[in-house]
């Protein structure tokens, strides 16, 4: 059967990572997921692109995508356009569906990030050798 | 002054994530920098090729791409050519500086988790109103 971990290792597609997502896996994408994750209330357009740095119409090309979902898929953020003060004020929401999909992606990297960390132990510690 | 976490998340480019290194953020090259950091003797081309599921052309043109080096740094991998039963062999080995930047990539990656990690306390435990 399988046998070790060792093993698996050298499996087709050990190191494929087919679930970071396209669609999320980009910096100016995960910036504005984690921004609107973490204020879930929702962000101005404005507010949005100043924490993330974009340009207007780079966060407008971006927000595009993510609203539109694909693949018969909901959009992962919702745009809405009211008043404040008399002036236009655009706010986006993460959804419900958004938020699930990031963290399906946030999973991904995070086993990313477990599988590079496999490789500090032999240099740095040599476990199987400790004893010898 | 500064003050506290919540006021930092305000600030102009608190999600720009600019130091998510575009040379290594590809799900691709992500893939092929975990297989080598975790083998660090080298892999065969086929071997890598198979493990993280690219066709030979895509391999080639995203070594083309680690191997170069840009900006003055060191290539991020070497590839070297030799013979193995008659048989031409290509062996590919993550840098030292190679592994560096591929280890500050992850640290920003950490702190991507981390902040989106930030977003689950308030729904799922609400902290500051535990005591109320």
């Amino acid at each position: 059967m399988a046998g070790n971990d060792r093993e698996n290792d050298t499996a087709a597609g050990r190191f494929a990572y087919d679930g970071l997502d396209p669609v999320l896996h980009s910096k100016a994408r995960i910036g504005i997921l984690t921004a609107l994750a973490t204020n879930p209330e929702g962000l101005s357009f404005g507010d949005l692109a100043r924490l993330c740095s974009l340009t207007d119409g780079n966060l407008s090309r971006h927000l595009d995508t993510l609203a539109k979902g694909d693949d018969g898929k909901p959009g992962l953020v919702s745009i809405s356009k009211s008043f404040r003060d008399r002036r236009p004020l655009t706010t986006v929401v993460l959804t419900a569906g958004g938020r699930k999909r990031f963290r399906e992606y946030l999973g991904h990297l995070e086993r990313v990030l477990r599988d590079a960390a496999a490789e500090a132990a032999p240099s740095d510690a040599r476990p199987g050798l400790a004893g010898a």
